[in-house]
């Protein structure tokens, strides 16, 4: 029997998984636009190779595949399955896949009716998240976990609903450094999530993983001043993206999102840069969102392989910075002296191979970045 | 029954898939150094996945995944199979995909003994092409392809195992604009490849997609000097690289080859634009290589939609330049404007997010670009 | 008889000079490290002329060029004049090319003997700052001014030393968004400075023209909360360097300084954008320090030519934006359209010409700019 | 008395100078569209004290300002002075200057009336030539050069009449890669100039100093090849533009062209790696043109201080690389290692301090670089 989440947690840095439905969309399985995941039920073949890509890469947990998978969500994108279709669907999926190398399951729920002070959203709200949370008891889930929230309040009201499972919860938020839509500070949402007695609070998607490290660095020193010890996440986007991360909308205000974003895509050693960044902050759950493919992910789990005591299951294929493999390459007589090693990879520049573009473009909207009153 | 490739390719440009060896790499599925397919064996149902999803993008022809596939090849990486064995499992896998869309199914060869001036190393050679050739010849290839040769006389003795199967013959080699790895010009290969009789010629790998269409046009001209009337194909490597297009390497030049290239990726709005160039160009088979993924190939399907007559069957998911679908975004109200046309899409700037690193990186060699002198 | 200072800053923007030290240096009469003006004595020519190019391009005010001549640097630069000599002659040449257009003289003051707590490191800064308001009384300057300061609590040492002169005093500080050396606040530096009865204060030096302006917006609301009213002068360098505007060194920070900063010095068109964007803030005085050159000045003067009624002496030859002059051009020909238009200079990219390098570099010191964990 | 320039040539590389008439229009002293130099008779102390900064820089030569100063282009920019008038403000100020450390001083020519196939163009040409060749005689010039040309036929008119002065010639091309304006390739301009007889050729303005330097070693092949032994001259612009090198316009194709070029500029530390490899490629004389300004020219001068025993005059105010004058720097504290070494300069990149904007940009025409087809 597998072990739980939160002995893991307590272990040592657990692995989490990356983009489902953004990676999706690339290999033709689903709509940009509404980004929900009918997949699931339409083409499932395809989300549990998906799945099984980041249980060799070496996650410990897989989210189901639900995104934006609420009733009022899948209506909107004039969908034509139940959120209990798709929610059963996607933890089938899920768990085959965990049970190929005793990962856990973690049910997913992101935000739905929009929220305005009035009580009927919040009571439409809360019922859109039991309807969730009720397929994820049924499929005995090992946590469950929010995600693309930054409003704190939508926040605390999925919380009561999760916290009814009575399995561990992780609650996360989309926040960068000005803190949620509303403008409520990080410190103030680090301080009322891990008030609302979830095991885990944390960040996922929005922002790239420097902001992202910024953003849990204010984490740790609020829950500190609180004296607050829930376990930390960070699972970050994938994409480079200073310039937006005054934003509320992070990298969705990028004018390159979402068909023209490769060239901000981490590399596998950014990474391995990130993990170990994230691991020193004393993060416990360590992930992607948007753009984390099972490449990056290996590269967190090789990352960490020594201070886990855990070669992820990859290893017959990926040896980390390339290893003896990398040197049997016949074109090695090109490059001059040895790639395998951590020293080279962290010392070359990335090219873009695009002079004629530049580092950082304006951004859809006015985003302050780096200062209200930038001449160029 | 299928419509076979000579007749596809009179009557309008094919489309080609992308990546095999190198996509399985990221996923887990190949190692980085031999670079060989083993997968199919071992991991069968990773490999027929992404044939899938080039069958979805709008492929109409799979190439088997045997890079580096021969027992030379196979004896050097130090590998527990046969040629014969890979080349079975790959045939089989790649022809399942291809029936669920009436797709081509084209045998692929690569490199394998090198080649010296000796009369022996040419029979070895020779003998290891028929080894792959039989198995093709079982398994009713509907035509075969070379693939990453940069010298031509390996080429032409590839071409004489090739005829003897009489299914119809595509040859490639990997050339940029200063030749084959002997310093044969590029005219030169290309009348010399189409005097083997090939139905086919064309250029895969290697250079980006502004180097491989330069040397496509070339190749155009040299035929027509030569009253040589083949079909054209351009399957170029999906990472823009222009400082290493002199070099014999190619993107194996870069520092950043294999594991920090993802800045220079193509976006598939420059998949868009390499189609309309090479369409325009009179290039009858377009595809990809090394980076190209599935969203790449269907942006080429889609931006030939109207030409072929053929919506790519990835249509429910994916609708050229987002369509009303990328409307549907909830938040859209961060965007100023529609962003689902090609005009958004060809104005914008793409950003690396990485202002401390450079357009270009010193290649690991000497490649003389843009110039034997240059000062910075 | 020549208008007075405060009447001209009551009338409208005034406009400052560039830089001298740092432009003598280039020209081969200043060294890099001592940036003292021994050249006033040496090369008087030169200093002269490099005076007479700021009043052919619209300055109203010329700075003496007297920076770093206190007797305590001169001493450390091992200079073999006194203070007194150079502030003498510095004085005279000021004054000379002055004259041609009926321009003031600023008598210019620069930090000295290093600051600390004791009362005694007070009283020999204090001496030092007299001695140059002697030559200053002697020479009946229009006005005084202190540069590069920052330390909020020298600028006030020295503020009391210039009010006993009895002519406008304008303070300046070298203030990036993280306030003075010791931590002052910009906001607590502005009020301080206003405290001290000066008729203007500002920053100057040290920081860009973005950086510059967001201190200089700050300065503003600051001093409207304490109910305030000195005129605002703004004087930055003439280097974009973002990434070191959270160092207290400011452009010293820079890899690149003071032997390889050509390619962040601004253009003309970023010098116009500049002088508008302080104009619209409220500057009174819009200047500039190093690397501020004659051809940056005269945009600023031709930016504000209809505001401020007057055209600069520099008109014959030098339009803005090119006028009919440039269409002259015997090379018209390869210009697709007409090039002098705003809106021509306003939407080009300003190319480096060095794709093998990268926007920005990393500083000689860890200075947190755009975050503390920047992974690339 | 002063030593000729053929002793000097021989000797070892002689030391040019920088641009006069791009660097007067910076200052305020000449109009950017007709490029002419009456300054030379309405502000001659701002030309002389510009002569005299190449002079203290280390230039052995000095040309007179007489740039587009034929009376036909004289007419076309509408100016008050004849042809006379000018050139002989320009040689008195010239040799003014270059008496001041025993320079010489060259008469240069640059291009006149268009010339087509047509006999009596060839005549209008021949004799603006010898009206500026008379001044030269009377002025008792040490050389004459011509400068600016791209059309080697007008050169070799320009050659028979420099020819009748009986005193050294030089002849220079305005030369990218692709050859003159009609076409004329690199090598055959080359062959032709040497076969006038003139005693130096080479190349000048237009083009950068990689470009140069490559077109350069084609010239030495070409002499070679043909048996010619003329003293070489290389006398690029300051500004790196390697996207236009295969325009005949070369720098003029630049959209930045002339008001935004600032971040183009090369440095004094690029100055000093060109001023090497010219040397290593056998150019004997050493200068710069449009962008070139005094610490170019000493950086030069310094680079090649032992190879030619001649310390540049400047040498009281600028050291190499800073020396024991940089260490003096107050701010020394912030820099971390000593900066006053070539290695610490030749290995730190150089920011644009514009992460907005791109490295090279789109030139005005279809210039072809990289290629014809570049889909970015």
């Amino acid at each position: 029997m597998s072990v739980g989440i939160l002995e893991r947690l307590a272990k040592g840095p657990v692995v989490g998984d990356g983009s489902m439905v953004f990676t999706l969309e690339k290999r033709g399985y689903a709509l940009a636009g509404p980004w929900t995941t009918e997949a699931v039920v339409e083409y499932p073949e395809a989300v549990l190779q998906l799945h099984r890509e980041f249980v060799r890469a070496g996650a410990d947990v897989l989210q189901t595949a639900t995104f934006f998978s609420s009733d009022s969500k899948l209506t909107t994108g004039k969908r034509d399955y139940t959120s209990k279709e798709i929610n059963d669907a996607a933890c089938m999926l899920a768990r085959k896949a965990a049970d190929e190398n005793a990962c856990l399951v973690c049910g997913s729920i992101s935000p739905a009716v929009p929220l305005d002070s009035g009580r009927k959203n919040q009571h439409l709200l809360a019922a859109e998240f039991t309807k969730q949370c009720n397929v994820y008891r049924e499929h005995r889930m090992d946590l469950v976990t929010c995600e693309f929230f930054n409003n704190i309040e939508e926040v605390e009201i999925c919380a009561v609903e999760m916290k009814k499972l009575n399995i561990p919860v992780s609650l996360s938020m989309r926040l960068g450094p000005g803190g949620d839509e509303k403008g409520v500070s990080v410190e103030e949402c680090a301080v009322r999530m891990a008030k609302t007695g979830a095991d885990m609070i944390g960040t996922q998607c929005g922002y790239d993983i420097n902001t992202a490290l910024n953003v849990m660095s204010r984490f740790k020193s609020a829950l500190q001043e609180a004296d607050l010890r829930p376990f930390l996440s960070c699972q970050p986007q994938g994409m480079l993206c200073p310039e937006v991360e005054q934003s509320p909308a992070g990298y969705i205000a990028l004018q390159e999102f979402p068909f023209a974003v490769e060239p901000r895509i981490i590399t596998r050693i950014e990474a391995h840069q990130f993990a170990r960044k994230a691991y020193e902050l004393g993060v416990n759950y360590i992930g992607g969102c948007c753009g984390f493919e099972s490449h990056h992910i290996r590269s967190i789990a090789q990352e960490l392989q020594s201070e886990r005591g855990i070669v992820p299951p990859v290893a017959d294929k990926a040896v980390p910075f390339g290893g003896d493999a990398l040197k049997l390459s016949t074109v090695n007589e090109f490059h001059n002296g040895n790639r395998s090693t951590r020293e080279y990879w962290y010392n070359i520049n990335k090219g873009s191979g695009r002079p004629y573009q530049s580092a950082l473009t304006e951004a859809a909207m006015q985003t302050g970045y780096p200062g209200r009153m930038y001449l160029q």
